[in-house]
């Protein structure tokens, strides 16, 4: 088979099978992995503010979870380790900071710094205090109680993204 | 002190030094760990569908990132674990895929199997097939080349996700 033959056969065994591109590039909840439901909730709700009807789904094993809602489309899901582990037949691990970090653009360096003084107010973990980056903006980063890192983060390219 | 002055105290502390509530309930940026970022960007790009410019940020040590566009406001980066632990300090660990969810939701039961089918054509590991869910729902679980858990998911009380 030749270069051109190759790459159609590769195109065509990335779609599904009706042949259409079926995955849109959407998230619509970012769920975090907790060992105390109550402490998480605390940290979130009361530490930084973010809104939320706190712990709903305590009718269904396994199913006490916190909702927060984020910008229009987006939510935060608190849920245990142990549920989700249960949920998928995964075993539930050790925290891992380097798997992930969450991402907080703010529209400038002074919030950068309101916002990592808020989180360290709250109980939040400094793991790197807001700097200068090698990429031109200025960052720092936090843990939340249950090791999820957080970046909050002023990039002066991405207005948009805080407007 | 009396309880009263306790909440009050606690109320204060859990404020930014300028007294306001700095932190706005925002992700702008979802960023994963990966071991093979041009494997990582293959999955993503070529098997997904998912919209990026590919490898960006070569030009710095440790900089070399892929961003994906996802729903306005919100991208997915792509970055070794190996940058991520050298940016924060924090020592890069084994992947764990009951630290997070990343949930797509969708319109229908029959795009959960449509976009599982896809992803499993994308090489993904599906850890759990489409079911119906204990709270009403239906999905499936499935892992990216490096071990990030995603869910794919119709919730038909949350339908404005979808829109």
């Amino acid at each position: 088979m030749n270069v051109t033959g190759d790459r159609l056969l590769s195109t065509k065994l990335n779609k599904a099978p009706n042949g259409v591109d079926s995955m849109k590039p959407r998230i619509t909840v970012i769920t975090i992995g907790v060992t105390d439901l109550e402490a998480s909730l605390r940290f979130y709700r009361d530490g930084l503010g973010f809104p939320t009807q706190g712990i709903v789904g305590k009718e269904f094993e396994h199913g006490a979870v916190v909702f927060i809602d984020l910008q229009p489309g987006l939510r935060l899901a608190l849920w245990p380790r142990s549920s989700i582990a249960h949920d998928t037949g995964l075993v539930a691990g050790a925290g891992n900071p380097t798997e992930m970090t969450l991402g907080h653009n703010v529209s400038s360096k002074a919030e950068v710094d309101e916002v990592m003084a808020e989180a360290k107010s709250a109980g939040a973990v400094i793991v790197k205090p807001a700097h200068d980056t090698f990429w031109g903006g200025y960052s720092g980063y936090f843990l939340d109680p249950d090791g999820h890192l957080w970046e909050v983060v002023w990039n002066p390219q991405w207005s948009e993204a805080t407007e």
